[in-house]
């Protein structure tokens, strides 16, 4: 049997949605326009925040291994929206924003590398759909 | 121009990510296991939760049109997930959860298949990558 992950949603009248992951809650909502309270985030800018997660926590635990020591990070996903219903993703695009000193581009190209070839399941799925491409800034502290 | 969607996460240590859709704070880490602390949800998880809000605000917004009164819904959303890197989802399952009075099983149906078919930009992304399957339960009030 295949590891099977499992979350809920409850509404919470009009376009509230509250979402529990193992325990944790994210609460989504329409912006007023769409009818909503703006009480949450949008639902589907949640999968670009899924993909900055997944990417990130792959990306800083490559680098401890390396032994790069970075004293930021940010990632940032744009995303761009079909203008037709149904209005998904059709490209995206991830920055990946270090700071530190003296940071070796060549070391955390490898570890974007590995994220975005071998380990981000975020990743390896949205590509079966569309493109994902990538590029990192550095930031001397 | 297409219509382009920008969020950020910020790194906080270990394996804890912060993302800022908009102003909304959603926490990211990894469970202890993981190496993390359990501060929030997992990134992979958050796919599941915006597939539950798109397609839970396009159905309670399509039966309020309808003049469906329903009392509650909640969406569970399961998701197989490969045993090798990239572990990522192989399989969707949408459970909609509608509690309420005397509730017209074909009318629900309906609403769910316009956002399955027409509406949600999540789903339609997913099912390019992987099949989605859904079901409909109903709850007497």
């Amino acid at each position: 049997m295949p590891d099977k992950h499992v979350i809920k949603s409850e509404w919470k009248g009009d376009m509230t949605f509250e979402a529990d992951v193992n325990g944790h809650k994210v609460m989504m909502d329409a912006n007023i326009e769409g009818g909503g309270h703006d009480l949450g985030s949008s639902p589907k800018k949640l999968m670009l925040v899924a993909l900055s997660g997944c990417t990130g926590m792959d990306v800083v635990s490559i680098l401890k291994k390396m032994r790069i020591d970075i004293e930021k990070c940010q990632i940032e996903v744009q995303g761009d929206v079909a203008d037709e219903h149904p209005k998904r993703y059709t490209k995206m695009h991830v920055i990946y924003k270090f700071t530190g000193k003296n940071l070796p581009m060549d070391k955390l190209q490898k570890a974007v590398n590995m994220s975005e070839e071998t380990y981000c399941g975020v990743e390896a799925f949205y590509k079966m759909a569309i493109k994902v491409t990538s590029e990192i800034q550095i930031f001397e502290s």
